[in-house]
């Protein structure tokens, strides 16, 4: 997963459609911006298994994400 | 915002219900794990402006969250 120093798109190449949720240590959201016209997800994966981009349509990104908001207000 | 050394929960003390979209660069989403039973919505500012929570059960976040991830796939 190429990341440039300038800040353009973090995401270059290929992105996933998925990633196990329970290798997810972290997720990050970059709205869109003057940097980069794409909204960008990356996904930070436990015991240092490094960055991957996730495709912000695919399901299981939106689902993910929903799920994972919503859990702490369902308590 | 007191960020903890050792793996706990990253947000102590109070959290905001929302910040001005405008002055967001990036939202972390930590799920519940093993070191931090809450979901935990970290935002970094602008303009080196620091990294706040957010409650994520707030409408707010809530909201923004689902749409800049359906932002992408609007277009």
């Amino acid at each position: 997963q190429a990341m440039s120093s300038v800040r353009r798109c973090l995401c270059q190449g290929p992105r996933l459609n998925m990633v196990r949720p329970q290798n997810i240590d972290k997720v990050e959201i970059y709205p869109a911006s003057a940097y980069c016209e794409n909204v960008e997800i990356i996904v930070t994966l436990k015991k240092d298994a490094g960055q991957k981009c996730l495709k912000p349509e695919s399901k299981f990104a939106q689902n993910y994400i929903k799920r994972a908001i919503q859990k702490r207000s369902l308590q």
